[in-house]
C-alpha cells in the first residue's frame, strides 16, 4: 500500500509530494521544525496526512528533549484550516512526554487511520450503482492518508467491487494535486479516468451522466458545513442545480463539532506565486494583483451525505462532542 | 490603443499572444497558410479577432493570386466553435476576388469591429450600479479584438465612466488567458482587480458582492445559447444561485441564427498537452488520459441579457437572420 510516511526508529521518511508524479523524492525529517516546515511547505498535505506527521514530529521533539509545550505550538501554527491536525495533537497531549509512549500513540493514530479508509469505502458503496461515472477533486488517496484515502479511497474500494465505469477527476488549480497526484494513483491502480480542469466539472455534470461526486474535507462544522480545496463549492453547486449525488468523505476526525458554522472555520490564504508561477516559470504579469484562498466552505444544504468510517450521516447535520465520544 | 494586428501592405503584422504577457512578439504573416496556422495554434485568438485575421488571410491570397476556393477552405477548417470566423469570411465571399477589394472590405471589418465595441461598452453601462464589483473570465478584450474588447471592453467603458470598484478576473484554465492576457490589459489600464483560480468564482459570488459577471462569446444560437470558453458555464450556474446578473457581450456576427439550439454547436475538443504541460514543463504523469474541451454552451435560461452593439437583448431571445440584416 502506498503510504506518504514511514517511522524509522529515530526519524521520519516522508514521501515530498510537490516532486510527483515525476521524481519519487523522500525527505529524511530528524526534528519536529522539520515537519512543521515541511506541512507549511505542503511537502505532506491532506487532512489525515498531516495530522500523522504532526503525531510524529512530536515523537521526534521529545526524542531530542525539546519542550512540550513548543513543539506543540510550532505544529499547531503550521495550517489553519485542517482540523485533523489539531485533532492529532490533542490526542498526543493525552500521552505522557516519552518517545516511546508517544510513538505507540502516533501509530496507533496511523492503524486507525488505516482501519478507518476501509470502512468509509465499504459506507461508500451505498452511494453507488452497479457501474458508476464519478467525480472528484484534489487528492484524497493514499498520499493523502496512511495508505488509502477518504474520498478517493471509496472510489478505490468501488473498483475493487467492480462499480466503476469511469472517473472524472478535476485538476485542482492551483497547486494540481488532482493532476499530479490523483492522476498518479488512478494509473497505478488502473482505474479508467480522464482528468478535466476545474471548470469544465459544470458542463459535465449537466450532461446527466455522473452517479456521485466524492470529495474530502479539511474541517467539518457541528451543522455539516464542509471546508475542503477549494473548487469543493463550485462542483456541490453544479451538483445541487443538476442533481447529483454530492457526498463528503472523511474520518470523525475531520468534524470539529466546537465550530458551529461553516463561517467560521479560518480559510487560509496562501501565496500569490501559487497562482502567478508554475514549476518557477512565471505565467502573470509581474506585479498581478491575486485572490488565493486554498479552501472554500460548502453549505450543509449542498450536501447528500457525510461518510465517516461510523457509516453515511444524512441530514440533517448535527455533530456534538457527544457524538463523537 | 491595443492592436492584437496590423495590416502592412504586403503582409499581416499579428501579436503573437502565446508569448505575452513575458514578451510582445509580432509574427510576419505572408501567406493564408501562414494565417490558418495562426488561428490552429492560437497565436491569434478571441471570436472577432480569429474574423478579423481571417479577412486579412484572403487578402493575402489574392495578392498571391492563390485558389479563392482553396483560401476560403482553410481558413474555415482553421477553428470550429466561434462563428465570427464564418461570418467574416461569408462577408469577405461576396467581394470581387481582387487584393485592393479584399483589403477595404478587410479594413471596414476591422473598423466596424471598433465601433461596436465602443457601443456595447456604452450599453453595459446600464447593466451597473455607480461603484460596481465585476467579475469576468478569459480575454475578452483589446487582443481579443479590434482594440478595445467585448465583455472587457465594457469593463473598460465602465472604468473610463468611474464605475469600477474591483474586478475578479478567472485565470481560465487550460490556456491561462485570463492570467496572462486579462491580467495584462487590467494592469496598463491601472484598473483595479484580483485574479482568481476559476474554481474560487463560487465562494466569491455566494458572498454577494459582485454585481454583474460580464462574458465572451463564440457563437451565440437562434435561441440565445451561447458557447464561450471552457468555464463559462461554471459562471452562470454560480450566478443563478446566488442572483448575480450573467451577461454576455458580443458583436452580432457572433449570432448565429442558423444554429437554433446550443446543443448543435460543435465543441472544439484541443490537445491533452494544453492540460498535461504547462510552458514546456510535463505536470501530469506520462500517459494521463484528458477530456479537454475548450468551450462549453450556457443555456439562455441562465443569461440576464445578451449585449451586442445594437442594444441589450433580454429573455426570452429569438435571434432570426432576419434581425440580423
Amino acid at each position: 500500500m502506498l503510504r506518504p510516511f514511514e517511522w524509522k526508529s529515530d526519524h521520519l521518511l516522508l514521501l515530498d509530494q510537490r516532486h510527483l508524479p515525476g521524481q519519487e523524492v523522500w525527505l529524511q525529517l530528524e526534528t519536529v521544525e522539520q515537519v512543521a516546515e515541511a506541512i507549511v511547505d505542503m511537502a505532506v498535505r491532506g487532512a489525515p496526512a498531516i495530522g500523522m506527521a504532526a503525531a510524529y514530529g512530536l515523537v521526534l521533539a521529545a526524542q531530542r528533549g525539546h519542550d512540550r509545550a513548543a513543539a506543540d505550538a510550532l505544529l499547531r501554527a503550521s495550517r489553519p484550516t485542517a482540523v485533523n491536525l489539531f485533532w492529532a495533537l490533542d490526542r498526543m497531549a493525552r500521552v505522557p512526554w516519552e518517545a516511546p509512549a508517544l510513538l505507540q500513540e502516533a501509530i496507533a493514530i496511523e492503524e486507525e487511520d488505516r482501519a478507518m479508509n476501509q470502512a468509509m469505502g465499504r459506507w461508500g458503496l451505498d452511494c453507488l450503482p452497479e457501474s458508476a461515472n464519478v467525480m472528484t477533486i484534489c487528492n484524497t488517496g493514499g498520499i493523502a492518508t496512511s495508505g488509502w484515502g477518504t474520498a478517493l479511497g471509496v472510489i478505490r474500494t468501488a473498483y475493487e467491487n467492480g462499480r466503476i465505469r469511469h472517473v472524472y477527476a478535476c485538476e485542482t488549480r492551483p497547486r494540481m494535486q488532482g493532476l499530479r497526484l490523483t492522476a498518479w494513483e488512478l494509473m497505478q491502480e488502473g482505474i479508467p479516468f480522464q482528468m478535466i480542469v476545474d471548470s469544465a466539472a459544470t458542463s459535465i455534470l449537466a450532461r446527466g451522466e455522473i452517479d456521485a461526486i466524492f470529495v474530502g474535507a479539511d474541517r467539518i462544522a457541528g451543522n455539516g458545513d464542509t471546508a475542503n480545496k477549494i473548487g469543493t463549492f463550485m462542483l456541490a453547486v453544479a451538483a445541487e442545480r443538476f442533481g447529483v449525488p454530492f457526498y463528503v468523505v472523511a474520518p470523525s476526525s475531520t468534524i470539529d463539532p466546537q465550530t458551529l458554522h461553516g463561517r467560521d472555520i479560518p480559510i487560509e490564504e496562501r501565496a500569490a506565486e501559487e497562482i502567478t508561477e508554475i514549476e518557477g516559470v512565471r505565467i502573470a504579469p509581474e506585479g498581478c494583483p491575486v485572490f488565493n484562498p486554498a479552501f472554500d466552505v460548502t453549505p450543509h444544504e449542498f450536501i447528500t451525505g457525510i461518510i465517516t468510517e461510523r457509516g453515511l450521516h444524512r441530514p440533517p447535520y448535527v455533530f456534538t462532542a457527544a457524538d463523537l465520544a
